[in-house]
């Protein structure tokens, strides 16, 4: 049997651990041949790979980044691909001797690796993803380094605040879920916590600001970079334009701060945490959860386990039906946000 | 309703969150009255106590240690408690009028909580121990605080093995269950792992030393404070002896260390992490586990759904019966111990 | 002896040890009274007071921030004084019944002290700042702190760039002087280094960063925020126009990324580091300095050496003259930025 | 000009840099050619030799170890030398076509440069040791990791030992100098600090743990593992023997945690930090030291400024005569101890 793996979207800690762990089970137990292709599907479209056995992931999980590269270009130029693009795609999977993919990715990954599937190609989903965004699994890896990333910073900001008397804005990732900063607000004890799923008009977030301040306290307000004020009419900030109508500079931060700090007469600063979030060595947790998942999808390869994706599910890897894991967002729930919400005012 | 918080056993990164969250949520959403007794039964017995508000549990989160302090000092002198010692512990909740018990500890403190259950005393429990070997949860916190101490301290020594071309042994907790190392194990990429569940020869492990060798790298050997050396005959290493018979001196590491280096002829180091591996700042993943244990203790108070244990389940944490919770040690099953040996030899 | 330590300017890791040095030799050595003021100036211009003995420094050398606060409110409502100010300040001392000040600050801050040296008040400096462009003395505490976080980000940053095969751009404080930035850089590894003290073209950097993908790596540019753009016609970037003479939005990396990657072709992002460089836990350095800092100020005051600033020199803390350690601003040489110059290109 | 390097004795954090620092100014800047030796002299005398050039260092600064191993294989089988032995060196000196030496190490490394240098024999010296006892410089580039280690660990004791109310005692290196310890100690606010210089009687450390206690708080002793106890008859622990004559098992921290606990009453438990405190990656500040030491040598080397040692002297590194750095022992003196000792008692 052989093998191809690729990764694909943006870089989350833990790739490594996972394509070492799939190639130590893989070729030391079951006996596979592997190769990577290089920055994902460019490397398959160009034939660049190279490959992988017990010394090529010597020592690797420790590392941040991706031995193999990252990219997003797409398996087919457009959509679903059309027939002569799944023909180039059969064609070179023929050229380079391949029996199925790992693929490892987010949401859109796990989206090619069912379209993959559907085709009657051979392929196992590996979820990974800061933003904890995606379904079939209780968390993907990557998301424990950037939590602790940004708890960090929280844990930072605070002191700094506390000594001027400054409010601080925190802004994190998230576009679409606000998991980043709903778990490193509630690690870090931030007084106010701003998500995408959760729209919060100014007056009541300064309300909150306010109310920390007469508790003798300097307040820290995690947001997420998703998220959106709903101003005095009901409209939510849109793309390019603030709640109130106005250009949009900057990120939501910055939007934020002097809008805190306008009415809270309190001195307000902003920081974005940006790229720092998704660098660096990954946490032992996320070590342990992609080494698992990189061992579970070699399993089911050679299982014959195809069309499924390697998910945490308590404290076992369990496989699931990609059609499953993949199309919606996973999203904050209400009782999350209550939890948090603890902490205001 | 007033709650008294008491913690007991060793101390594990996140009591103090799991305290916060309780407090916040009991105090602010639930309307309680909530006190905390100082190191655990000692300031139950000797009515040492202090209120807790959301001024008491302010900025706690991030500190390692407990703002209560903990104790090995049982509630009863002896045993299950005879009926004079039952008598005295009523007497006391009137005296502090206490309407029910927050218990935070690990196999000893939730096998308490059970008993003062059975005998008619509200109380419910959260579960600690940096060892993770409670049944009735995924993980316990603390864990992950203690697995990322000791992947660090991995980190640290396989660059020294390897500059020195050194077989280092790194002993660490885990008197029953090898958790702790499992994890370490697999964060750091130790080539060997051994546990208390799984009894080892020493020709065994020189063999896998001497492969690593082989290959051209530096053996990295983790090992749990309780794991056993299967000797010549079958026998394993028993309290005060080792594998052999003979006298023990230190821990396993430091009986290890030398009988590696006497049968692969390569020099080895022991290092044992001890007592670092329980203290400073809890990880992300731990205030964030810890919080909302601490939250749904609370709510399981206001519930009524006394004589429960807060669980981690999934990305969830549920209720479960005491009774089901205590009594087994949680230890690690043989899927997981293999997943580790993919490193060995 | 009575002494008032207050703390002036942006906070800076180590000023609680500072402090703690300072009230430990002062009070339990040397036998003073010491009081703090809160958030500088303001508290001595209000009252607000507290008194500094062993209890109140306890355990504070590992937190970031400061206990007594800290803010920009100048002694003199304008420049230097005038009669009626100074008068308020001797009526001040008088009440609070102040023999010395011991003022932790920077640039600043050690202006003032020469101040009120120069007008026959007491005072002894102890020199704090990120920046490190202090004279006086080799290093500020608070500097170490800054550039370890900035090296860390870079160290992050640096895996994900590798990924992406991006050139990533990380902003480190810094107005005046590009000591983070130059000692970040060389500790991270970063190709390219920008300070104040040295402008530099554009076409120059792009060359450099294409140098570097030549080489088949990919760029970590860092730039101090103080850094300014050499133009075509020789005109640098100056206040609120960037060396094109166009608005500038936002710092100086995000004014570089997009000029470089259209000048490379290279994909380009801007991470701007900000507030929290400046907090957290103090680094084991900062620490050392701090403490020895403030017992070598407590030293001082015992010995009569007011109108001094407690500066480090090779491996130790020596008085130098306030006069001699302010008014300068102390600037990267240009050996050193040879020294980072290596790695570009 | 071809210039061989190597490293001797234990490993160092930064050791990597200072190779990256010689080599890009060395190889890109002077044009020299340079070879690196495989675990220093052993490397050496075996002709295990790898090329040194941009692409063999790209990175390294921030792994921990060394790229090129280190070993205790000295140079000659016996003392200075017999004259067969120089003759081999000299010998082999030609075979790799060597001009001159870079000599990374500590004290024994440094008077083999001498030695050498005595001996006509073009060296430069490079010191490294964590210990921090080298003459001639202010500071050895790997103390300032392991007092970063050693001060992290204190601060997870101190958790645990609050919680737990008891004496922690922490032995860091430091055979001859106290030097991590007093650092470590002052960082971590540690309550007693225990160094070679300075001999201490039991009863003496058993008085300031328990006025510690007196004051409500619990202590944490940081000891160097060669420290020695003052027996009441005025003896010091020797090699094998306690302070008071009997076998001596174990290191010294093992040694001073049951004799506490016997005098006070306070539960006290030991931890050995061991070789954790030399491995990992090296702080920004050891990663800066050690860089700006290779730029020396290498520049040393062109301006044939042989017999030199690069040291750190204020904020600059100078070259020594080799003869003025070897030779003693830089030990605490006693005003650094006095320092410590504040927070005693």
């Amino acid at each position: 049997m052989r093998i191809g793996v690729l990764c694909s979207g943006g870089d989350s800690p833990g790739m490594n651990a996972a394509i070492r762990g799939a190639v130590l089970r893989g070729v030391e137990v079951h006996g596979f041949e592997m190769v990577g292709f290089m920055d994902g599907w460019r490397g398959f479209h160009e034939a660049d790979l190279v490959p992988l056995d017990r010394s090529a992931v010597r020592g690797i999980s420790p590392l941040g980044g991706v031995i193999l590269g990252t990219s997003r270009v797409p398996p087919f130029a457009s959509g679903d691909g059309d027939a002569a693009e799944w023909q180039a795609i059969r064609a070179r999977m023929a050229e380079y001797r391949l029996d199925g993919f790992l693929l490892i990715g987010g949401n859109g990954t796990q989206t090619v690796a069912k379209l993959l599937t559907d085709a009657g190609i051979r392929a196992i989903g590996l979820p990974k993803t800061i933003d904890n965004d995606l379904g079939g699994t209780d968390y993907t890896f990557g998301f424990d380094t950037a939590v602790s990333i940004a708890s960090e910073a929280i844990d930072r900001l605070r002191t700094t605040g506390e000594s001027h008397s400054r409010c601080m804005v925190l802004e994190v990732m998230g576009r679409n879920a606000g998991w980043i900063a709903l778990h490193a607000g509630m690690a870090g004890g931030a007084q106010v916590t701003l998500i995408p799923e959760h729209p919060e008009s100014i007056e009541q977030i300064s309300e909150w600001v306010l109310s920390v301040r007469d508790r003798g306290r300097s307040s820290l307000v995690v947001v997420a970079e998703g998220f959106t004020l709903e101003g005095a009419d009901g409209e939510v900030t849109r793309e390019g334009l603030d709640g109130f109508g106005r250009p949009r500079l900057g990120g939501v931060a910055e939007m934020l701060a002097p809008l805190i700090e306008e009415r809270t007469g309190i001195e307000t600063r902003a920081t974005v945490l940006g790229h720092v979030q998704r660098g660096g060595s990954p946490t032992a947790f996320d070590r342990v959860l992609a080494t698992r998942t990189g061992i579970a999808a070699a399993d089911a390869a050679h299982a014959g386990r195809w069309g499924t994706m390697a998910g945490l599910h308590g404290d076992r890897i369990d496989l699931v039906p990609l059609h499953e894991a993949v199309g919606r967002l996973k999203t904050v729930p209400d009782a999350r946000y209550e939890e948090v919400r603890l902490n205001f005012g």
